[in-house]
């Protein structure tokens, strides 16, 4: 049987590569896969942001090596810092 | 409604707060419930390794700030790196 982690792990790679595959490198996101990613799947963080050029900082932030794209190592290190952000703002409601 | 990114950034957290809140500090994991964490979600990693001492080798790893705890940051640290080497896996697999 597969664990809630290992269920979490292959939804990360499954939501990647959903959005990767749409067109060039099917293995990297481009900025208009990576905007359509944000949009689909982190609309609501999407939204919280008043900055037009959210997309696009993302992307300059996240694109360490500079080729225009994101892999998934790159992808991961967006979500993990979300992630910690989201659990921060939990644990800080629990103990409140 | 949840999208299938946010509902897998759920469940990291879920999960790390289900073994998290057993014992001591509710909010990281011990020893113990690093172990217990890693045999009841990643069993078959734990598995692959024969390696007695691979839980005290990752969270040696883990524990960056070296209190004998593992904090919510320092876990997803772990499960980035495991899902970027399952992904690594995956593309290899497609390509052949």
């Amino acid at each position: 049987m597969v664990s809630q982690l290992e269920s979490a792990m292959e939804s990360l790679i499954k939501v990647f590569h959903t959005y990767s595959s749409k067109e060039g490198d099917k293995y990297k996101l481009s900025k208009v896969e990576l905007k359509s990613l944000l949009q689909g799947e982190l609309s609501d963080f999407l939204a919280a942001s008043k900055d037009p050029l959210v997309v696009e900082k993302i992307m300059s932030d996240l694109d360490e090596n500079r080729d225009g794209e994101v892999d998934f190592q790159e992808f991961v290190v967006l979500v993990a810092a979300l992630t910690v952000a989201c659990n921060d703002f939990f644990v800080e409601s629990m103990k409140n």
